[in-house]
């Protein structure tokens, strides 16, 4: 039930340098890592995801035939010869994947998937490879704020309707889930993913009917015990009181509006006073981490949370400065580790491996970044083996154990780091032979060696 | 080749409203209709995009026995009676649909698609309908700017990397096409859509030469003219010197980072001095309509642009405050029409047309929101009837086509909207009918009536 990606969902210059390697008969073994630039001024940290479903892309990954004949007619490719299309409609991926565990919590810099394959397959899953995991990574990375915020109270994921599309809305269920979100209104994902589907009602289902109590009626019988009912469509507190004198009983009531701090409390005592302790208070509309924080630290007697659109697009950041990098290549004459040198924004050369390094308690104290090609003792390493030849090493985790594994390191991250608060005082150390790696190639090319990375 | 949407696209309390209409007998006919509350601080008028999506999502609605059995196994539907389950296995669309046509510009408050069926249908829609239209919508008008700020010189999206999955990207790149892009980097858009696709080479393929110019040769001998060779990856000056000493003749360069005003004076007056007046120069990298504007007022000789992720995210307004409202039920003994109350976030009631007025210039004037139910005369009604019992009653009109009318309409766009600094001066008039009714049903629901609106 995973959604299926076309092989042609690719930058044409994937296609055309794909092209050209094969022309020129460049079939190097290559290394590409992907990374985040910047973790943004919004965030403290980033939540990898998106991982199983770039995965299960290079598994499938397959030209079908209409694919192959769009590109023999398009221009660019006039002047390639037609061997270069019998290539692509045998392509399959053949190369190996390290990444980190979905759920990781990670900073700038670190790679958290490495593609080694033939250059024209690396080179191929680009722009694929960072919109999905570029996609998911940005949702879990808000979606865990959000989770911090509710302090333990239950937070949904409610956003499908301002997601980009309906695959978006899909996949921004999964990643929000996978970061500690209790469930999403998301039908799809609940049978895609088997993540818990909850709901309520909508004002329109209340202004369908001429009377309001009606509709909460005809619904509660319906639903039954699970029902949670709307109150702000006319007048909240009115709509309360029609409830109880109506003898209903819903499991909980939504605030969607207005001045929640006041209208919960308000909706609170009222219950509290008709001995309905049992029915809970959800609020929703426009939240996001910073509304929910200052809610509850106002005392707001809430007992969930639903966040949408702030979720399900990571409103405030919605696209990562995710790149996806050649950083090895076996070929020529020169050193084969490779990167970005401009001063303006280069890359670290070499495969590398993330060591992260905990304090006495337990919880996160830095990173190093460094070679695989370094000894690293003590810290763990977060890049894992996960594809051999083109094929999972083991079934991927199940999405409730990576949800469990995200929460357990969320946990181990230090205080000031989950605070809403922005705070990038995490500390990822790049090692010295990395640096001299870099100069290395800054000198083979001539370009001006920069004191900042020196 | 338009991606499939499944009937589980839907947030969970569409389907337990489903549930309730049914089991309370309620299947009068509805009419909702989507519209935005509120374009948002950074665009002056937003583009009407998502609609032939929309419709071919109607046309093909169904539900798959695997999406039966999950909703018969979900606990919100325990006491839902069987038939139920039967109802939605045979369900299709059966209704009507009156919609602006994609690329027109529009304001807040204005719907841009409404449909009209039994209620249970019309409501089951909403989620998907939103999450496809204020997308697509979203990116329309975003890139509605920046082909602005370009002046006319060809803007390529190239934000495919950065989009929210795979099917995000193809969709924003229709959208941005449709806005009047003169193409895309996303190869799928052009299979499916036909949108011109265009691409230059990454510095991923000079990086895996130890020679830089060896990649320029060794590419520019695969795709012949329409090479565009990147000049940034170690220093841009001395590409275009190697360029030149080598007698390539790229129809292109293309510059990615640095100080892109300098650099394109410099690259300019190297090609002319050259004789390579007929090589053009194409800026990319973190560009939107605000950098643009500012490289071609400081006379930056730049050809054309390629502007990713601030289209492809609609990067500065990612989601739309877009809304499906019910306005109209067949059912009941008062009023039939129908809006939200709440002062905070009122609808205006019934069944809405749009009508539009130009100045004696043919440039827009103002719009009137008027209810169905009245005579506007001189106006251009912006809605027309598209959908017929479930079916489109012309073939949706050619991208093409609807690219040359966006680009029209947005001609007669007053000057003060199309500047890139915020104007939201455009008036919407709102009938003395509206506003009657709207005051109507507050007083039969018993709601303030508030001021500003009365």
């Amino acid at each position: 039930m995973w959604r299926p990606v076309p092989a042609l969902s690719a930058d044409l210059y994937e296609l055309t340098m794909a092209a050209a390697y094969w022309m020129n008969g460049i079939h190097a073994g290559a290394s590409f890592e992907l990374f985040v630039r910047n973790i943004g001024e919004n965030r403290n940290y980033l939540i990898a995801a998106g991982i199983e479903r770039a995965l299960r892309y290079l598994e499938e990954f397959h030209f079908e035939p209409e694919e192959i004949e769009f590109l023999r007619q398009h221009p660019a490719f006039r002047q390639v010869d037609s061997g270069f299309f019998d290539y692509l409609a045998a392509l399959r991926f053949t190369g190996d994947v390290r990444a980190m565990a979905e759920g990781t919590p990670f900073f700038a810099d670190e790679p958290i998937l490495r593609v080694t394959a033939p250059v024209i397959q690396a080179q191929l899953f680009e722009t694929a490879l960072l919109s999905m995991v570029g996609f998911e990574t940005a949702v879990a990375s808000k979606a865990a704020r959000v989770v911090e915020a509710a302090q333990g109270h239950p937070v949904s994921e409610f956003g499908s309707r301002h997601a980009h599309g309906t695959e978006a809305a899909l996949y921004a269920a999964r990643a929000a889930y996978l970061a500690g979100c209790n469930g999403t209104s998301n039908s799809e994902a609940g049978l895609a993913f088997g993540i818990p589907v909850t709901g309520t009602m909508a004002h329109s289902y209340i202004m369908t009917y001429s009377d309001e109590l009606e509709s909460f009626i005809d619904f509660s019988r319906v639903i039954g015990e699970r029902t949670t009912l709307l109150l702000d469509t006319y007048d909240t507190m009115r709509a309360l009181e029609s409830i109880l004198v109506a003898g209903l009983h819903p499991s909980a009531v939504r605030l969607d509006s207005g001045d929640r701090l006041t209208l919960s409390k308000q909706v609170r005592a009222r219950l509290d006073q008709a001995g309905l302790h049992d029915v809970k208070i959800v609020v929703t509309g426009e939240l996001n981490e910073w509304r929910v924080d200052e809610l509850l630290r106002a005392g707001a007697p809430i007992d969930s949370f639903g966040v949408g659109t702030e979720i399900a697009t990571a409103k405030d950041d919605p696209a990562l400065s995710c790149v996806y990098k050649l950083v090895h290549i076996d070929l020529g004459a020169g050193p084969r580790f490779r990167a970005k040198l401009s001063a303006e924004k280069h890359t670290w050369p070499s495969c590398k491996q993330v060591y992260r390094f905990r304090d006495a308690q337990g919880r996160l104290d830095h990173d190093v970044l460094a070679s695989v090609s370094e000894e690293i003792p003590g810290g763990e390493p977060l890049l894992r083996h996960v594809v051999s030849g083109g094929h999972l090493i083991e079934p991927p985790p199940a999405l409730e154990d990576l949800r469990a594994r995200c929460s357990a390191m969320r946990a181990e991250l230090p205080d000031h780091l989950l605070r809403l608060e922005p705070d990038h005082s995490y500390r990822v150390e790049v090692t010295g032979k990395l640096k001299a790696m870099l100069d290395h190639l800054r000198e083979a090319q001539g370009v001006a060696r920069v004191a900042s990375t020196g």
